[in-house]
Order: structure tokens, then sequence, then C-alpha cells
């Protein structure tokens, strides 16, 4: 089975957050909402509603209770991405491209904001302050890794341990907690919802891990943006960080970073990359990618064998695979 | 009775809000506890909670459950005020102050993100849905509001209802549920609840109002900015869209801000606040203003006559006459 033929059983329920989704910013402000659909349309795989539903299916499945909790997961993952568009912003002025006017930095923030807070109003619409705890506790989290990452740029004696720490928050908590509300809110037993959590957890590690590494070997068409990114940023990833502790390309790699630093966003980025792809980092990454895969898949030996489980085994491994 | 001294009688209380604000942004992360703390330490009024701690002396007034509302609005707001500052900070720009580095301006957006997720964990753990719900209505309110106050800039031709819709989004919501929360979350009855979300209500409209007065006619030494910052930075506030309704002084205060508009910040704001002053918009400001102190007087008057009743009073009158 192909991811898409999951998405496409799905499709009618994918459909319905979807259009929730529009809906939920489509009423406010003329502006707000011309931004949000934007980023709506922008698309974007979907992949918080997905694990929502999924794990929904190993409870009581009622879509009416799930989709609020998969479109908040989903808005706050795309809030997230317009503040890291401030950010990024504020990135690629230090490189060649147009400067973006502070007119769309404000949008982007306060659009940030906007879609935070219409998340949580639609989350709290289910009495169930569990789902709120967990919600507001994730968001700390995530602006605690957006921050460790802004703190540790161009940090090349970061451990592997902080970059661990890092993407856990920045990325493997909310897709960890897709499916554990997914399975809360649908009344799953309280084992089976610690599974989908663990699963959820180790998956979103794996592919944070993924697409670190897509960042530097990925094509420009598979990743949307040119490869080196991350490292021309700053973001120094776990490849960077494993190829560093290798011997024959230590030095030469340390010194190309901190051309890439000096320059300011303007470098080439493609010596570093080469570095980093002739070391023993490649591999190491993607073992340890493929330990979390293994440990998604070992989350979900318990539970009954229904056709949500096949699918959730079929994603962790595409997450392994992915090169999209 | 001086607000110094109505102060002075919640001191206690007060004091351990205090420290429950200093606690709750002190342990995730060094950079994010810096920038909360210093912000933390550059005080305020602390008037939500006040209002908190004076609302819920209509019902049973226990500190450990009305510290988990009045925390978590003051982080709030301290959170939009952090906000601000990085669009402020673009405003600036535009003038002659030093420009913020983007280092600074990436800290002040994650800080707020973090300070507002932090109140929300803080609200969430009172299992009160409603006191999540009306939390999170609020914030997107205020992200409306703010956006509102952006596209609105150097805009001479909106209405006295577009501004009052704007304070009401950008203050008044803010101080009405800290209100109402306060209460509710005391247990006092619905209409003592909704007599003191009217109560906030109106005093956070005059309280704007006065705000924007004070932009435009205190000293610095009173307001902590140089005078005339709304206006340099585009923002049309009551006293401005009334001038210019003043046939007397509408056509060269267009060009004055015409002027103000051009000059990126840098221009002197001086003649368009004499113009100003000469008109007849001061008058009717102020009028405005004490008509929702009146108001705000009248929300109050089936309540029962205790200290926290008089003391409300008080805060009213001070915020109809405040200079400060």
């Amino acid at each position: 089975m192909k991811l898409l033929d999951i998405f496409a059983k799905l499709k009618g329920d994918i459909n319905q957050i979807e259009r929730e989704l529009e809906r939920s910013v489509t009423f406010d402000d003329e502006l707000l909402s011309e931004a949000s659909l934007h980023l709506l349309k922008a698309g974007g795989k979907r992949l918080r509603p997905v694990f929502v539903l999924l794990s929904g299916k190993f409870g009581h499945y009622n879509l009416d209770v799930l989709k609020k909790i998969a479109v908040p997961l989903e808005l706050i993952h795309m809030s997230s991405l317009v503040h890291d568009d401030v950010i990024d912003d504020a990135a690629t002025r230090r490189g060649q491209q147009t400067v973006k006017s502070k007119w769309d930095n404000r949008v982007a923030m306060y659009t940030g904001d906007y879609i935070f807070g219409k998340a949580l109003t639609i989350a709290t619409e289910l009495n169930n302050p569990f789902i709120h705890q967990m919600l507001s506790k994730a968001l700390v989290q995530m602006s605690i890794g957006e921050m460790e990452q802004i703190r540790d740029f161009f940090n090349t004696k970061q451990s592997i341990r902080n970059y661990l720490l890092r993407i856990r928050r920045k990325t493997a908590l909310l897709i960890a907690i897709s499916c554990q509300l997914g399975a809360a809110a649908a009344d799953a037993d309280r084992q089976t919802v610690n599974r989908l959590y663990r699963y959820g957890y180790n998956v979103g590690m794996a592919y944070q891990i993924r697409d670190d590494l897509l960042d530097l070997f990925g094509t420009e068409k598979q990743i949307g943006k040119p490869p080196g990114s991350d490292i021309r940023q700053g973001n120094i990833t776990l490849p960077v960080i494993l190829a560093l502790k290798d011997d024959n390309v230590r030095d030469p790699l340390l010194k190309e970073i901190d051309n890439i630093m000096k320059s300011n966003g303007t470098a080439d980025t493609s010596a570093a990359i080469k570095m980093i792809k002739a070391s023993s980092g490649i591999e190491l990454a993607d073992r340890l990618a493929n330990r979390y895969i293994e440990k998604a898949l070992h989350a979900l030996e318990g539970l009954p064998s229904i056709g949500a489980k096949k699918n959730l085994i079929d994603i962790a491994y595409f997450t392994g695979k992915r090169n999209y």
C-alpha cells in the first residue's frame, strides 16, 4: 500500500477537515483571512490530522469530535510555520533574496497569533480539560524548541543530545500529541493512548531526522527550496554534528561552516555538503532514524489488528524512507 | 482613597502573584527566562491581577484559585506587549533610534509565544472549560485588533466606530475578562459576573482613550516615551479622528499627517499635536472617556457594598482622570 492510498481511504474525512480549516479562519478580518487562507491553500500533507483520525479508529471514531482535535493541531502547526517565516525573513535578509517588507513581517506575526488563538478556540469547544492541558504544554515546549534552535545557530559544539531534545520539542511532540489526543478523544483506553503517543513521538523524531538529511541531500524539486538552507541559516543538524565527529572531515568542515557564518547567508554551501556526504555522518544519521522507526513499530505491537494499525505501520515505513 | 492605597491593601496577595509570575517563566530555558524576567521586572501596574482579585471578592475569595486566573491574564498582556515590541522595532527602524538586531526580534517573538503558552498552561490547571474558552476567544480578538491597527495605519478616513471596535479588542476585552473570570472563579452568581464584565469593559475603553490622549499631550516623563509616538507610527487615535472632523483643523492636519507618513518616522510631530490641541477633538474624546466611566460605575450599582466595590469605583475615577 502506498502512502497515497492511506490518504485516499481517509479522503472524505480529510476533506471535511479541510473545509473546517478554511471555515475556521474565514470570517473575522479580511487581511487575516486572506493571509491564513493563502497558507492553507499552499497545502501541506495534513499529517497531523491523518494521525488524529487513524488514532481515533482505536476507540469510538466520531469525526465531529475528532475534527476538533485535528483542526487545532493542524492550525498550531501552521501557526508555527508562519512564525518561522518571520524568522526566515530575517535570515534571507542576510542573503540575496528580496527583503520582505516590514508589513509582511507584521502580518506574518499577527497571522500566527491569530491562527494560534483560533486553534485553541476550537479545541476548547471540547469540554475536556486534559486536551486543553496537553495542547498548552505542547505550545510551551514548541516555543522553547524554537528558541533553542536560534540560540544554537552556528554552535558547532552542540551535542547529539542537544539536537535530539530540540527536534523532540520542535516536531516530535506535536505528532505524538496528535496520536495521543486522537485516541483520547475517541475514549480509547489509557494503554492504547500511551502506545499511540509513543508511536507518534518516535515517528516524529525519525521524520525530522529525515527532513534534516533531505535538506542536505535532496534536490530543489524534492524539497521545494535550495538544498543546504539549514546550514546556511546556521541550523546545525544531526548529519553535521555527526560529520564533525569524523576526524577525516572535522577540521575542513569547521572552517567551511565558519566561512558560511561569516558570509552572512550568501555562501555557497556545496563544499560543506560534499564534506558531510563524504563523512560517516550520513550513515549514522540514517541508522538513528531507522532506530526511531523500529521503536515506533514496537509501540504499536500490542494494539488490535485493525486497518488503522496497518496504515500507521505503512506511514512509519514511508517516514523511514521518505524522500518527499 | 488613593490608587496606591488600594494596591497597598492587596499588597500581600499581589506579592504572591508577583512571585508566581516570576516562577512561571523561570525554569525552562536560560534565554527565555532571562528575556521574560527582564520584562516582568520592568514592572507594570499589574492592573489585570488587581481586577481579578477585587472581582474575586464578590464570591468565595480563594487566592490559590484566583492566582491561576490573575497570572495567566498578566502573562497574556505581557506576551502581547512583547509582540508589539517586534512591531515597534520595525517602526523605530523608520526613525532615528538604533535598529534592534534581528536577534532581538526573534527573541521577542518566541518569548511572546512562550509566555503565551505558559499563560495557558497555568489557566488550564483549573479544570474549568468556561475559563479556557473565554481566554482563547480573547486571544483571537486581541490578534484581530492588532491586525486592524496595522491595517489602519495612516488611514485618516477611519470612523470613530472603527477606532472603538479596535480598542475594544486591543484593550477593553482583556480587562473585562479579568473582572469576569475573577468573579467566575470565585463562584459569584451569574448576574454579578456579568456586571463585573461590563464594568471592566467600560473601564478598559476609558483607559485606552485616556492612554491615547496621553500619548499626544503627556510629557515624556509621564508616559515614558516621546509624545506623539502613536501618530508617528501611523496609529490614528480618537483625538485625531475627532480633530479631523473639525473644519478649522481638518485640511492642515491632513497635510501634516501626510508629511509624517512620508517622513518614514523621522518627522517632528509637534505641529500636528498643536493642531489637534487647538481642535474640538480633545474635549470630545475626554467626554467620551467620561461616558465610559459613568457606564462602568453604573454597572457596579447592583453589587453589594463591600470594600472591593469601593475600590473598583476608585479605580474607575482614577482611570477617568489618569495622567500616569
